[in-house]
């Protein structure tokens, strides 16, 4: 069976918890790899260089882009976010399923380049319950709020380009059900064609009798 | 989120253990109903009528055939097998994973008139194993086994057809994984549009300010 990494992009409306979920994911399991993306967005309170985002300068980003060091790029709210090539390809051809946090603009980048790429849209259990973590988390002005919300309703028409939705309620049962969702996919036949091949190898011996 | 019961197919190379995996998986979960097959072949030791199979004459099969009563049927080593129209129906509005048992011809069937249905292939770890386990059960004489084997390179030509594949190695891991591929079905965007429609009519009244 496949043991190749996949891997995984996870979209969903700002607010809908992506971050802490994907955080927990790599906790609780060991067979993830977190990307970590490359952005010109100045870093919020707590926000760690390296951890959430590379945190970089426009002339840092556009001269990788240049370099075909990343793998997509986008710009959204007046900054570049980016995904840098190296660690992904490293971890997935180790057999680990790596995991990109990006929007969909990105996200349908990726699927062009990376065929076998699992796309996951996160969404809240509500809208009223995304305005309500987006106006709570307190880092925001009403006006960024606002243009989420905006946002919101757009990114909401690409969901059907997802594979699978995963709905944010309960932590502990979203990330579980995260990790079932990909560990399906690892079953899927077109992920899996060595192995079928071999099977069907042996069959075919076998039954001409030359055992 | 979609509760609303999927049409579940399940195929693999006879000897594969797929019955004995549907016994377990309907056991240990409550959301599943297990559809009985109707057949013309006879019963083998130890089968019960309306248990493995209905075992019906050729005629009372033609009839059902006739009457539009079979959502499948197909002609497999001289022998009927098909799938009663009424049960299934009544279960997927009930809300409950019907899981029929069907080889390849039936499931492509099933898959035009149900586009939603998920098709499921359970394959022995490997072929020597496979036909051990049709050799181990006793009940068939040489020739079966052989035109089984025979049958099986066949059906391995189709398995690029089915949504997931399972190997059979170890019964109890082999049932979880497919409760967990089942669970993951009902996350896809095409099973879920009316809460997808929801939370989309819901973002943009949100964001116009219409609280």
């Amino acid at each position: 069976m496949n043991r190749k990494g996949i891997l995984i992009v996870v979209s969903g409306f700002s607010g809908a918890g992506k971050g802490t979920l994907m955080k927990k994911l790599v906790q609780e399991y060991d067979n993830y790899a977190l990307s970590v993306s490359a952005t010109t967005r100045a870093p919020r309170a707590g926000e760690e260089d390296g951890r959430e985002y590379f945190f970089v300068t426009k002339e840092a980003f556009e001269r990788k882009i240049a370099e075909g060091g990343l793998i997509e790029y986008a710009c959204y709210c007046g900054n570049y976010y980016g995904t840098p090539r190296d660690y992904v390809e490293k971890q997935l051809e180790a057999g680990r399923d790596v995991i990109l946090e990006i929007e969909i603009q990105g996200a349908l980048k990726i699927r062009k380049q990376f065929s076998s790429a699992l796309l996951l849209f996160v969404m809240p259990p509500d809208a009223q319950e995304l305005k309500r973590r987006l106006t709570g988390r307190g880092t925001e002005t009403a006006e960024v709020i606002e243009r989420r919300m905006a946002r919101a309703v757009e990114e909401s028409e690409g969901i059907e380009e997802y594979d699978y939705i995963v709905v944010n309620d309960d932590l502990e049962s979203c990330v579980k059900q995260l990790h079932e969702i990909i560990a399906a996919a690892h079953n899927t036949p077109f992920r899996n064609e060595e192995f079928i091949e071999k099977i069907r190898g042996e069959l075919s011996v076998l039954a001409k009798g030359e055992k």
